[in-house]
């Protein structure tokens, strides 16, 4: 069925709507651009108009309209996913949730908000309230929503204490519309938070969430500077293995790193030098300087408690993450990164091997990450781009040695993960979006359930570029 | 030198002393009966004295005459210890520490508080304060004191998250007192807090603790059954690595420890289901049950949250680290326990080996516990006691199989420990305590260097039984 963009533009006049050619532009974007193959395949996407629902209602108006009039609707936070998710590939409505922003109910460790909120927004709440805090949140935590972190998102921040987003746990509820002819609502506990989690928002929208909190101190933030990488790598380690010393960060940067593209940083280290970015707790930091004076090769460089540099670095959580790789590109726009898992127990051993092979085409940043109760490291590797082909070579390199890769340079859940449709999403979406119109051509399963993962899906349906 | 008994006790008759014989003996005592071994051997031991300073300044003065009379000084929190740590074996001055029981300041994270504080007593008032609690507690939280729990103890309930009081974040500060010619008072960082913590005060007398606060929680309590006792140890391991659901204790009884010797929880179960203890957050309770749900196995039959029982079986704590073996000795007098350590990664293929090797002599009791940031098992086993012998033959297939014992049937440090000196201990008493007049006969390395270990310690100045 063809799109009737007019008729439903015309239905939904009474919102927010947005009707200027380079906002709709700008709204229909993300930072896709980190990947010069989604650059390439994605930077002539642009939704027909650009909606901004302020409440549950409003969005069932718009799915309503949407549906009637066959008008692909993609869900957008604040736009900061890294893999196009936000990115309407087939045109259509964007559905911005901007305005939906109300934090609803603080409790003893969890909370209600709704999707829209920014999470720094969310943390400021809680901590006025009841000096709480979200367990975990992406390094855009000052620009990025909840709603879309946990839509699109998978850990960050806090995840070397609490794991990811899809631990049992980390998520208590998520109340979701569909959009079928009459939009259901839905709640959503246990086994059925999967089915929208991390779904690119391809099969219901999230219009409130209840995720746990855990209690807000005042993060001692520092930088620890080495002249050995595995010796950075097995300091973060070993640290994330110190049971009575709390920590929320602790990312290591392969040398040159830090001293190439952190700005700040770079005054106070050599070329040479391997850099651990951490967050340790105030009263943890007597048994923090204890592990640390164990270990002489580890140079504490900066805390943020008693800073004595002349420009301070901000906060250190900006520097990790996808940080990492935004700082490189500021300098070296032929920079983009991949996404690796070094498992437990030889994840220590699979960096040095990867580095081994591969550096400094292909740099460390490691996070430490808590899985199935044990720590080990989520690499987000810099890589200096060439061609797809060796890109993809990279890609093949690492998989072949045991290290995982979660591709960043692909737009579809699939190929985001483990190239393996997620029965219970598509299933879902069978259900909730029997027209296939929210966030068309991100789930491989839906239209091409046969794909062979041979080579990158072209979604079909995706507008051309010309 | 000959203590001076009778001029200590003039010296200090204007502090609050203990005179009448009953008194002094019920305080000359701790749960050192849980040992038939330790039974025999220290029944009889009893103080001179007891005084109960309240305050430093009283503490000090207690240890100046007492140093001036060489009269022995062995201190006391609440008694509630297994191994005799609080037993005056050569007699002298029990100093009782019950009136320094303040909690002196509240802070995000920490907490500063006198020894003689009741644990129990420290959660009400950080609760009250700003709903925190302490991470860990020895399963005797009603009864016992921190600075006992601290000189004494070694880890409880909250050690499945938090690790055990010797790793490095979980004390912060120790101020300690000498009992030197001019006692000297010190403050213990990092390092230094190893001479003092879990040394029985034979080397100092803490009078000021500062450590290291959780946020807390209104716990969920439970009771899961299994009718397989591997199921239930994986259980609760699978549980505690599941970095997104918070809990604060999990126990494993191999059946029929629950059916014949927890009374309130015999009409709920059958002989043959082993038995998990839990304690979860409220807010982990979503995930808490989905992990649930993908065990069928498992049975829950109590949460405290919603009980169906006719008779509640209080805290669920109160079943588990060393309270399991209360509970077993009320019914069977002939039951005693040993200390066992199944540690990472063939904790569960080591329990599953002892178990096939000495049930049901010897019933498996485990606590889940983190070692070095992997959860694994301490083993507080209930040992169906014959001879002493037979004590030591199993305590002996135990080490064989590689399941380290840390043996409480024994008052030394270093047998309760691994047959070796602790060094820094020693050489602080050495400086701390020239007279050795502090708890004596509990560190073999000050009183007999060359000790082989080949047999039971008898500490040759042990008051005689006659
Ligand atoms: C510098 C940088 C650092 C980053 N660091 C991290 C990191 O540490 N960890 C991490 O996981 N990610 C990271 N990201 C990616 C991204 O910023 C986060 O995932 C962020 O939390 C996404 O939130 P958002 O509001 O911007 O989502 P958006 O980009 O707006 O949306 C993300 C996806 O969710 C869908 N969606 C949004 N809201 C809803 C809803 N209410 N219902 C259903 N679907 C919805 C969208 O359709 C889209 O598919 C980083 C990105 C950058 C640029
Ligand atoms: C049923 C039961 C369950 C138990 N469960 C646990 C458990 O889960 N974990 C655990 O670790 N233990 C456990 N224990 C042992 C004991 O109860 C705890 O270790 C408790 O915390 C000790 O505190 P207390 O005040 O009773 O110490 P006490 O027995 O009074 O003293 C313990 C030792 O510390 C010394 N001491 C006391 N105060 C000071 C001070 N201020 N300065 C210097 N030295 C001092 C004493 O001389 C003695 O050597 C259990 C015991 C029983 C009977």
């Amino acid at each position: 069925m063809k799109p009737n963009v007019a008729a439903a533009k015309a239905a939904l006049s009474h919102l927010d709507i947005e009707d200027k050619d380079s906002a709709i532009k700008a709204k229909s974007r993300d930072f896709f651009w980190y990947s010069p193959v989604l650059k390439d395949r994605l930077d002539h996407v642009v939704a027909d108009f650009v909606v901004s629902p302020r409440s549950e209602a409003e969005v069932i108006e718009v799915l309503k309209v949407c549906y009637a009039h066959d008008v692909p609707v993609t869900t957008r936070g604040a736009g900061t996913g890294n893999y196009g998710q936000a990115m309407p590939l087939a045109g259509g409505c964007v559905m911005h949730l901007q305005h939906m922003n109300a934090v609803k109910e603080i409790h003893p460790g969890r909370v209600i908000v709704e999707p829209g909120c920014l999470i720094k927004d969310l943390d400021a709440a809680c901590k006025a309230d009841s000096d709480q805090e979200v367990r975990m949140f992406s390094s855009t935590w000052a620009t990025a929503s909840i709603g879309g972190f946990i839509a699109g998102g998978s850990g960050g921040v806090g995840s070397c204490t609490w794991g990811s987003l899809r631990d049992l746990g980390n998520i208590i509820r998520l109340r979701v519309v569909t959009m079928e002819e009459e939009p259901r609502v839905l709640n959503f506990r246990g086994e059925e938070l999967a089915r929208v989690s991390h779904a690119y928002g391809t099969n219901g929208i999230i219009t409130e969430l209840e995720i746990p909190l855990a209690p807000a101190y005042d993060w001692v933030e520092m930088f620890v500077a080495f002249d050995d990488f595995m010796g950075a790598a097995s300091f973060a380690e070993e640290l994330a293995n110190q049971d009575g010393i709390l920590i929320k960060l602790a990312s290591v940067f392969e040398a040159p790193i830090a001293h190439d593209y952190f700005q700040r940083v770079k005054p106070h280290v050599t070329e040479g030098q391997s850099v651990v970015g951490l967050m340790v707790a105030p009263h943890s930091m007597d048994g923090f300087e204890t592990f640390l004076k164990r270990r002489p090769q580890a140079g504490l460089i900066y805390r943020s408690d008693a800073s004595t540099w002349e420009r301070t670095p901000g906060a250190v959580f900006e520097y990790g993450w996808n940080h990492t790789t935004l700082r490189a590109l500021k300098v070296d726009p032929s920079i983009t990164y991949l996404q690796v898992r070094y498992g437990f127990p030889g994840h220590l051993g699979l960096v040095e091997k990867i580095r081994d092979m591969l550096s400094p085409e292909v740099l460390q940043h490691l996070e430490v990450l808590r899985e199935n109760g044990k720590v080990m490291f989520a690499g987000l590797s810099l890589v200096k781009f060439t061609t797809e082909e060796r890109l993809d070579e990279i890609v093949r390199l690492h998989e072949e040695a045991g290290a995982m890769i979660f591709n960043p340079h692909r737009y579809t859940l699939e190929e985001g993960g483990r190239q393996t449709v997620d029965d219970r999403q598509l299933r879902f979406k069978k259900e909730a979006d029997p027209k296939g119109l929210l966030n068309p051509g991100k789930m491989i399963a839906w239209d091409d359930p046969d794909w062979s993962y041979d080579r990158m899906y072209a979604y079909p349906k995706l507008q051309s570029a010309g």
